[in-house]
């Protein structure tokens, strides 16, 4: 199985995910702007997954590792990561944007969302990919909180946006072999900005109820892909 | 128990808003430009339920009728029905606004979410309602084509935004005698411009699986409010 790269996956997200993948069997990398700090995470992701194939790496090199590359940031840093990936990420690569462009980012609240030029981070990071870079946009409903503690089953919806529909589904693929992700196809890029919003709306819900909630769509027996 | 006028009632939301609502027993006042086309709606809701309390008046004075006053107008027509109202509501009554600011109203596509001056429909009302009227955003995700048919069993959750707790609490105990309905507080009446977005957002999921989704909130028990 493809090794999947997380770029900021020490952070609670890239982490959680990483935890949850590799706990599904798949192997990642997690990277990190520092190396060492990279490496630390690997090895703490490995004391509760002894079995896993978790490595780390500078975020640069953990990007040549894998062909499905999750991007995991936060909105202050996306841009600069994004930057730094031009001379890395290669054709045919998919990179998974899970950037939410919270106010939090400026100072502001994290139940409001920033208007990016492009529409959406997602779409900021469309423009920024190197050609032949397919940006698929993904996992901003998940709660970090969930993700990092493997005794809370999860229960919930993955929307997932893209411009093409077999790079969709790979990254559907990768979702669904976490237990309790439901990936649905959400529709094009552009839609990233109406699903981008579902996280500071859910981060007001959860602090008005102590809670960390996802989302369901219902109605829904088996979403199509 | 307090009537509940709606304005647009004829329209397929405000229609199965008042189906509903008048199902769980609760008086209602179609409202429509056209006091005839209100009384035809009117009648043809008694036919689905003999024993509702449901009438059909001209919108100016349906919003009379009752302090909860639920505007279900598509966006195209949201301010010209303020405009209107104006003189009507008075200090006191709530506006339920559950306009959505699709691209459709400027001929674009219903998976597409105009950008409001003032951030979203919902603030839009709030700008245009007179002084002491308390605008509250809801009922945006809730399929119309479900609440017609009273069949069919709903079960999804209702953000529900407003700047003010009381006259948000009054709203969500009138979405919850909906049985299925499940009323969520989502934050301040600024945070429905992400709440506005689940709806394009739901109408591009159920065009691609071909179903009537609605949205509901996972890990979360018991919402407070």
């Amino acid at each position: 199985m493809d090794t999947v790269p997380i770029i900021g996956g020490t952070g609670a997200l890239g982490f959680g995910l990483a935890l949850r993948l590799a706990n599904a069997g798949v192997p990642v990398v997690i990277g990190s702007r520092d190396a060492g700090r990279a490496e630390e995470a690997a090895g703490r992701l490995r004391e509760q997954l002894p079995d896993a194939d978790a490595r780390g790496l500078q975020n640069a090199d953990a990007a040549r590792e894998g062909p499905i590359v999750v991007l995991a940031v936060p909105f202050r840093n996306q841009s600069e990561n994004l930057t730094n990936l031009k001379s890395v990420l290669e054709p045919g690569q998919i990179l998974v944007d899970a950037t939410v462009p919270l106010a939090a980012a400026v100072s502001g609240k994290a139940t409001r969302l920033l208007g990016v030029p492009q529409g959406s981070a997602a779409e900021q990071a469309r423009e920024m990919v190197p050609d032949g870079v397919t940006v698929v946009s993904a996992l901003h409903t998940v709660s970090a909180h969930n993700l990092n503690d493997l005794s809370i089953e999860l229960d919930e919806d993955i929307p997932v946006c893209g411009d093409t529909r077999e790079e969709k589904r790979r990254v559907a693929e990768l979702i669904a072999r976490v237990p309790g992700l439901r990936p649905v196809n959400a529709g094009a890029l552009e839609a990233a900005r109406l699903v981008e919003g579902l996280t500071p709306l859910l981060i007001g819900v959860n602090a008005r109820n102590k809670v960390h909630a996802g989302i369901r769509f219902t109605g829904l027996a088996e979403p199509r892909w």
